[in-house]
């Protein structure tokens, strides 16, 4: 909870995780976490931790990631509208704050959170497009998109998915999530797969799409994946697409909490099949 | 002419310019096309020279630009759809061969075009997307999209665009161009303009959106538009907007020339709005 004489602010996070070892801090290599609070130290004298809505690996990159941190009353001298620029002045070009709010009391960055939504690009084309290859997984041969969406389906709903987790984590930690969406858009050779859920388990994201790609080069079947679920086991399920076509785009809390997309909607917007 | 015993094949060329100064050969850095050209070196003994549709700015990037060479029918011993691969083994990531195909016989990449089509992107929030830096024109101040869609509207057609154009070349070269499309669509944040012509002024591109950007700042009135096409004098025109944000996505060429955007379609379709 919030400590006496402290405000409680929730920030919206943007960053390329092109040169980041992941969100946390490391002990070798550089996370996004350490440069947010050397831009808060150098503001702020209370120097506050930030606490996140989630882990990012190497290379996942965020257009929404969610982080609250406490500020002293005294500290509380700049206009809130204007600490984005007062802390992306502290911050390298890869990293930015789009948006600093009040948050609500109780509002804690990861236990508050209702889901996630990650966006995965892919270029489907024998060539790469250079303009995208910091963002997207070059997949040279022909996708069977029609196989993938019907792959996607599968995943809908309520289900164990150990078997599409790189590390389920405690034995006893319940690997069971409830997906809300799952499709893929086209945008001629540029495949977004949308992916939204109430949480997610480590690497599952892209333990999900690598297994829809393998769908889609005809290696599995849509009718797999059912199988692959029911087995818990995660030898028997797809690849694990790389890191850096993965982006956080929205994290998700309870109505009464400020938007945590209102600077991003549509940042990289795929448009509707054409 | 294609000279005997060669022929001439066409190329389908994209790049990320942020790190050349520009398309063509230069004396100081380096430019896009000794890139190519060195790829080719690498595979073909004759060394061909390699002649381009247009050519761009240092920062500015392709997803279309179009090439053609010459190669002796001896060396013709890759099979075209196999060139593309052979090549950008030679070439750095940031430029991609994407087809090699026949040219028609009288084909000349610059005489033959129509016209060339070629997308502004510009990112209009106070706080930059750190995954668009190298892409896109940072616009901080509220636009007025409207306002920049009826300054569009006036570019349409036939003009004499010398007020538009940094260096409009020989005093007696004509710098009459018709604008067939100029148009703004807008994706969140994320503002695209499209602009086609039968040809650009050196730097005219960037000077329509520079201009219509200083529209929709309120700076001018989209009114002011056909009194500074009259006038023929750059001083009285909006700014350059810079290069980074522009990229050459297309050039039109007679039907029975090959594609030249199979390839790139969609590839960074910007949706309708929404």
């Amino acid at each position: 909870m919030v400590p006496p004489d402290h405000v409680r602010l929730m920030m919206v996070i943007a960053y390329d995780g092109t040169r980041y070892e992941g969100w946390q801090v490391q002990t070798i290599g550089t996370g996004v976490q350490e440069k947010v609070e050397a831009a808060l130290a150098a503001l702020f004298p209370s120097k506050p931790r930030v606490h996140s809505s989630s882990r990012t690996d190497t290379g996942v990159h965020a257009l929404g990631m969610v982080a609250h941190f406490d500020l002293p009353r005294r500290e509380c001298r700049i206009p809130l509208r204007q600490l984005p620029l007062a802390i992306n002045a502290h911050l390298p070009p890869d990293i930015r704050v789009f948006s600093v709010r009040r948050a609500p009391p109780d509002f804690h960055a990861r236990f508050s959170a209702l889901g996630k939504q990650y966006r995965y690009q892919l270029w489907n084309h024998p060539v790469m497009n250079p303009l995208l290859r910091w963002m997207a997984w070059h997949v040279p041969r022909p996708l069977n998109l029609a196989a993938m969406r019907q792959a996607a389906a599968h995943f809908l709903g309520t289900h164990d998915f150990r078997a599409f987790s790189a590390n389920p984590g405690y034995p006893r930690a319940s690997t069971v999530r409830t997906v809300r969406r799952c499709e893929w858009r086209r945008s001629g050779p540029l495949l977004t797969c949308i992916i939204e859920a109430d949480g997610f388990l480590y690497k599952m994201c892209r333990g999900l799409v690598g297994t829809m790609v393998q769908v889609g080069l005809g290696k599995y079947q849509p009718d797999d994946i059912p199988r692959m679920l029911a087995s818990g086991d995660r030898r028997l399920a797809g690849m694990t697409a790389p890191a850096h076509g993965l982006i956080l785009w929205k994290v998700f809390y309870p109505r009464r909490t400020p938007p945590t997309t209102a600077a991003t909607t549509g940042a990289i917007e795929p448009p509707a099949d054409e």
